[in-house]
């Protein structure tokens, strides 16, 4: 007889959850990749019932004595990890009710059908009628889960996405990238007036765009034995670690959006099929959580994607799929990929500018959150954020300013610090691997990927999610997230020399 | 209050059921179309789990009651219809144990996964090693399924696909097939040999395949809204009534079998398509048995695909999408599409030779279930059966001999049958929409089939289950099966005069 009884049954009660939420990961997928309109109806009914399934089984009345005895059970350090992050998945399930489940469903659903069309039509006033129930669940959602962790407001929505994330942390982080970011983009703004690029001159016939991210897919070790890229209106990377279904779209006069969006989505999708095989099923097999996987996201499409070596194997490869142009010569594709334009919209914002949306989000997300400000306050606000930190007027515009985004349609308060911080950790890994792969930036650009992603599996994908997030950074890097490397990559590649 | 809780907690219950079966519905297609080969492991547990679950819930307990007090409550006509479905889905579901449940799923994709080498090698003494098992399994069903419905026990089996068929029927059935069928093949072969027809010259590449494919489904119905056409080994019509799958496979040299098999499969596609909304998620919604579905397949395949004036709208479709041949004149195409030749490959057989290879599969499944024959005597049977048949020397070779289906490593066995009734179904509606829809041979010359398929839709597709198959056909026809309409069919295409 097995000495870890208790812990054996919930390693057979996460592995059975984890099927259930594989199938709902590739109806999912194909919800937004394959399914025609009429089928919707049925497919939310399909999906909502194994939903409820799934929350019954987290739910479940005996899996909280079964924890407490299978704390007290002779567990090794792997197995103490999967039932802290059981814990962790049993918590965050339990703490809020049905009924708030349900309503949350509601509003957001209701809320976020509403703004596909009121997003073009530039209504706020139509968004704010549904906004504020969002809000109101939002708010609700924050309360709960804050009284049943002990956590500030804000902190116990981040901490659903990023765990041990707090508002202390994110102010030091965002007040240090306030007192320079402004600054660098005036800098790099200027800088690249006098470095002039070529436009490039479409169509793109997308079949040919389609091979051209295949092929950067294969040039970055994606493994098409045990993945897929397909299309879908809003690219996200899907699926499950066995099967990682990434999605695209692609525009007939523009390839680098395809392109480099694939090339993003390709970094979570390493992650994900490079995740301990050992584990798979449990929740300490997971990603560790949303910061590190943009951190893997944003070592692809950023820390790789625009290095200069990298954009030279890059090149050709371009040029062989849509035919050469002046446009794909190495160097002016790199000045085209780190082009800094201070913009309104933050999926279209370049590498320096971008964070400064995310701490726009954040400085009116968490006010919203703990009640300081109110829906109505949000468009002065913005307005007033967007001139301080990129010196643009949005007055009057909310399609492409507080309506842009599906974040708040969808009540995700506590998402958006996390792409910013894992654009800082995609820094951190690379200013590591520089100390420890002498010669690595020449590698790269002699295509020599293998010591970088060699590492990332190393330190971060086969990791999982065995250690809390400080203590997997400190094993990667020596230390716990330090934006200083942010900062010196964004002057190395945009203000070198100051 | 209802007048009728018990029958209301019923609908719900399957109401439930059906939106599980619809996610095993999709994954089970996205396995075949979409999914990587690492993938399968995964997707195989987590079909597994959903399958334990389904079957759980078809088995619960509390069913039986439940149904025995619906029994008794005031139900109209289509409640009575969907409770005796109900009661069938539950008899269905409870006549086997578990344990055969999972003897049968092992030993099945065992026997399968051997088979798909063992049948390129020619290896029947390889593939008799699984098949006994499968066998056993076999008859074990039809015995407890035979003790529990009083049927034969190959009875039993049909009655699984073809509620109410019955070896006595399929007897007097195929004995009169016997007595016409060879002498017709002769006769059709003979007269064809003095009208040649011109071979179409390839290649025909793929994505022109494709919209060929997709402009005949246009052509036919399809409503592309509420469904698809993609890529599978295995050519299938899968998903849900809302949202149908269906898939073929190309060749570059042959574009025939991908159009007319996705023909086919566009007829099993609409039947989907077009069951009763308002039944919809209810067993009383779903088509009413294989033979029918068939029978839809064959409908569009067969009646119309090889009508001569259906052939003569479908050439320049040809000609507009492949570049036009001589191969593509109207005469020339039909002559190809009705072309017989006695072969040894059943899903390669043409209208005539069909039924032939049904026949002989009968003529073996039946004895090996009933016990008077074992898996050794299959070969020495197929070479007779085959030569007195069809005239074809088949001695030593089972690739394209009892190796060539799924069927029997599958335990699919008493299905057969269903594709040859399904003819004789097809040709009996068509006989009977000859008789009320005069000049209906010469609108579909014309391209007008809108009467054809609101034909089908008021007697076959919004009939769903609503009545057992022999009513269906009464209702629709004036009377039960009569294979005469077959013959007649057969005979007015093949052996005009004679």
């Amino acid at each position: 007889m097995s000495a870890t009884p208790a812990y054996d049954d919930l390693v057979r009660h996460y592995q059975r959850l984890h099927r259930f939420d594989h199938l709902a990961a590739i109806v999912g997928w194909d919800q937004a990749a394959n399914m025609p309109p009429k089928g919707n109806e049925a497919r939310s009914a399909a999906m909502a019932e194994l939903a409820g399934l799934t929350h019954r089984l987290r739910t479940d009345g005996a899996l909280v004595r079964q924890i407490e005895r299978a704390e007290q059970e002779p567990l090794d350090d792997l197995q103490r990890a999967n039932l802290r992050e059981i814990r962790r998945d049993w918590r965050n399930a339990n703490a809020l009710p049905e009924s708030l489940v349900q309503a949350r469903q509601h509003a957001t659903s209701r809320c976020e059908h509403a703004w596909r069309t009121q997003r073009p039509a530039n209504d706020w006033a139509g968004f704010l009628e549904n906004f504020r129930e969002v809000l109101r669940v939002g708010r609700e959602e924050a309360r709960l889960l804050s009284e049943q962790s002990g956590l500030g407001l804000y902190d116990a929505l981040m901490d659903r996405y990023e765990p041990g994330m707090t508002c202390a942390l994110v102010d030091r982080v965002f007040a240090n990238l306030r007192q320079w970011l402004p600054g660098m983009i005036v800098r790099a703004v200027e800088r690249q007036a006098g470095l002039p690029c070529i436009e490039p001159v479409g169509p793109f016939p997308v079949e040919r765009q389609r091979a051209l991210c295949e092929a950067a897919m294969r040039l970055l070790g994606f493994d098409f034995e045990a993945g897929r890229l397909d299309v879908s209106a809003h690219p996200f990377s899907g699926g499950v670690p066995e099967d990682v279904r990434l999605t695209t779209r692609y525009g007939a006069d523009d390839f680098l959006t395809s392109l480099m969006g694939t090339i993003h989505e390709t970094g979570h999708g390493r992650y994900e099929q490079n995740l301990p095989r050992a584990l798979l099923g449990q929740p300490a097999g997971f990603a560790r959580s949303m910061a590190i996987h943009e951190s893997q996201s944003l070592s692809f499409e950023m820390q790789l994607g625009r290095h200069r070596g990298f954009v030279e194997r890059l090149a050709p490869l371009v040029a062989a799929h849509l035919g050469p142009q002046p446009a794909f010569e190495p160097e002016n594709l790199w000045r085209l990929l780190t082009r800094v334009r201070p913009g309104r919209i933050r999926v279209d914002a370049d590498e320096v500018t971008y964070p400064a949306h995310v701490i726009l989000r954040y400085e009116i997300e968490r006010p919203l959150i703990e009640g300081d400000i109110e829906a109505e306050d949000i468009p002065a606000l913005w307005n007033a954020k967007m001139q301080e930190l990129l010196g643009v007027d949005t007055r009057g515009d909310y399609t492409d300013g507080p309506l842009q985004d599906v974040h708040w349609p969808e009540a995700l308060f506590g998402y958006f610090p996390c792409y910013s911080l894992g654009a800082m950790y995609a820094a951190q890994w690379f200013a590591t691997m520089r100390r420890s792969l002498p010669g690595m930036d020449a590698s790269i650009g002699r295509g020599e990927l293998a010591p970088v992603f060699g590492w990332l599996d190393t330190h971060i994908w086969q990791q999982g999610s065995r250690w809390p997030t400080d203590e997997l950074a400190r094993r990667a890097s020596g230390e716990v997230l330090n934006p200083a490397h942010f900062k010196a990559h964004l002057e190395a590649r945009y203000t070198p020399g100051g």
